[in-house]
């Protein structure tokens, strides 16, 4: 069966950034935004860290191995089912170390409140922050406060830092990706996404889809800790499970095929999809996230994983080869072979 | 010469964070934004390390010892005389960290763009946050972009968090503040925030007057690294130099006395002060910190400080004794005695 030249995808002209404008596609997390971060961010903020194209930065501080990462959270509603801009706050940042494969310990808390917001809402997400971090075992250290005139912002964006100690000597991320690996996906995909877009826009839907929005730390830790060379960890936030492969695979030089069949789309969310026009692959998640590891060490990764009733429904979805290098491929349900790329322009704004 | 009493200034109740909405002035760095601080963020993020109440946390983490603050900066107008909204982002965390007398390592970076921001402006901010990092010598090591539709932010907010590594055995905070200490100033006041609001209302003076943007790192560090015993250090941010002294009597119950006469204010920043209506003593200053030793130890630090072109103006405007505790006292220029208490609106909204 042939398989289109990714390279054709992939060499589309990095745009010139001191041209044009902002776009929400910038922010979206598919190619857009993956060309301002290399052709602007990467060029400028140039320092071996930072080129490590990981989620959160791992650092040698006085003998301690420590990883770091930010995040900020412009989640419109501030309120859905199954969270909040807290819960998103907390969770996504101790997700960020998670992928590190470090424990997260403390979170900076920075906000940007419109002028008028209501104090109860700015109560209930100080509240619902404290929760989430209480529940992963994190604590809140250190923030900070900015307003802006009314109309400047939108009510409330919340940034957390986070910083976690690295007990272990892999190195979690694309450079580690071998032809060869497995990639095991750690449960169903695409509810943040729906839930954030049902909220938004007042969709019923026969049952209410919740957000997957959870902490990731305890399952990502698990399989550090039973001596498993975990090779990448990626969280599929925005731009979904296919922007993550595809940056992974690019960044890696590496071919990663993946199996339909195999991954798993609860039915209404599924419904959800086609209603509305989605492919979940490309739907954001804020408690599900990718594990490359060796193609041997499969069995005891997924024994792992279901030990934790966030990773319960893990499955193996794909494995890594050489060749088309940079593209990820998948086998559809009904057998024919697709180019997986990444979001194109932005599906869902303000996400997370 | 009678003093009123504090106590009733400083009783005023805190409002129930549940009623009301947010106004400018909880972001004014006055007394309206401490009592959010105190009533909301510090109830519910009770841990001992946030209730040191210091401008950053100092951390334990596998035998190191670190700290980690954040700040936002919703700056406008985003370019101003003697800097802009990057140079404001990492001196500003940098200073922070310095506060702590930590040697700044690691930054990130997350931005919140509105959409249709011309990418040009984004990119000469991104340029002054890498070149201000490098003359600083720390490393912005991860980062996040959201985007925010059009009429919903304000062309760029950036968040800062920044780590550094304390090399010392201090406790430098208000808790360490003691009765017969000293309150050094480490040069002239107000000029960052007279710079913004020329800038901003198009104001001219007959000299153009420069904020004094600056890293202050290197003489905090030398100051610890001189030996001299540091009790406290506080830059002089929003709210400026009586906010400041207003929060660490409240925080370490003591008394401040200063003399107006020691504090320097350039003359073109005293004359559009007095032009503006404003009391250079409560104007935002991104260059400028106290601090506070023991009376033994003020011609060392002061020895120290003038080998740095940023605090050789550094001078001794006052001391700490017991009583009224929790409260600022200044003589006057003509002999008079003042209450300075915290700023109790908001005088110049987003400046930083």
């Amino acid at each position: 069966m042939t398989v289109i030249d990714p390279q054709e995808l992939l060499s589309c002209p990095v745009p010139i950034s001191q041209h044009g404008s902002v776009t929400m596609a910038h922010g979206g997390g598919g190619r857009i935004m993956h060309q301002l971060i290399e052709g602007e961010f990467l060029t400028f903020f140039s320092n071996p860290t930072i080129e490590t194209r990981h989620d959160g930065a791992v650092l040698d501080i006085a003998g301690a191995r420590i990883a770091f990462t930010t995040d900020s959270y412009v989640v419109h509603p501030l309120f859905f089912p199954g969270g909040d801009i807290g819960t998103l706050a907390v969770n996504g940042t101790i997700n960020d170390l998670a992928m590190c494969g470090a424990r997260p310990l403390f979170l900076s808390v920075g906000f940007v409140l419109e002028e008028g917001l209501p104090l109860e809402m700015l109560d209930r997400v100080v509240r619902s922050l404290q929760q989430t971090a209480q529940t992963a075992g994190v604590q809140i250290v250190t923030g900070d406060t900015k307003v802006v005139d009314r109309g400047k912002g939108d009510g409330i964006f919340v940034n957390t830092a986070g910083i976690g100690v690295v007990e272990h000597r892999l190195t979690i991320g694309p450079s580690s990706v071998l032809s060869g690996d497995a990639v095991l996906l750690s449960g169903d995909i695409g509810r943040h996404g729906i839930a954030i877009m049902a909220a938004r826009e007042g969709l019923e839907f026969e049952s209410t889809i919740e957000s997957d929005c959870a902490p990731l730390s305890e399952p990502a830790i698990a399989l550090v800790e039973a001596g498993i060379e975990v090779h990448c960890l990626r969280d599929l936030t925005r731009g979904g499970l296919a922007s993550a492969l595809a940056e992974i695979a690019e960044s890696a030089r590496v071919h990663i095929s993946i199996d339909e069949t195999s991954i798993a789309v609860e039915p209404d969310v599924q419904a959800a999809c086609e209603i509305l026009g989605f492919d979940p692959l490309y739907v954001a998640n804020e408690g599900r996230f990718i594990c490359i590891v060796s193609a041997a060490d499969v069995d005891r990764s997924l024994e792992v994983l279901r030990r934790f009733g966030v990773t319960e429904c893990a499955s193996l979805i794909g494995q890594i080869d050489d060749e088309p290098a940079g593209a990820v491929t998948m086998t559809t349900k009904i057998g024919a072979h697709r180019i997986v790329d990444m979001l194109s322009g932005e599906q869902l704004p303000r996400i997370c």
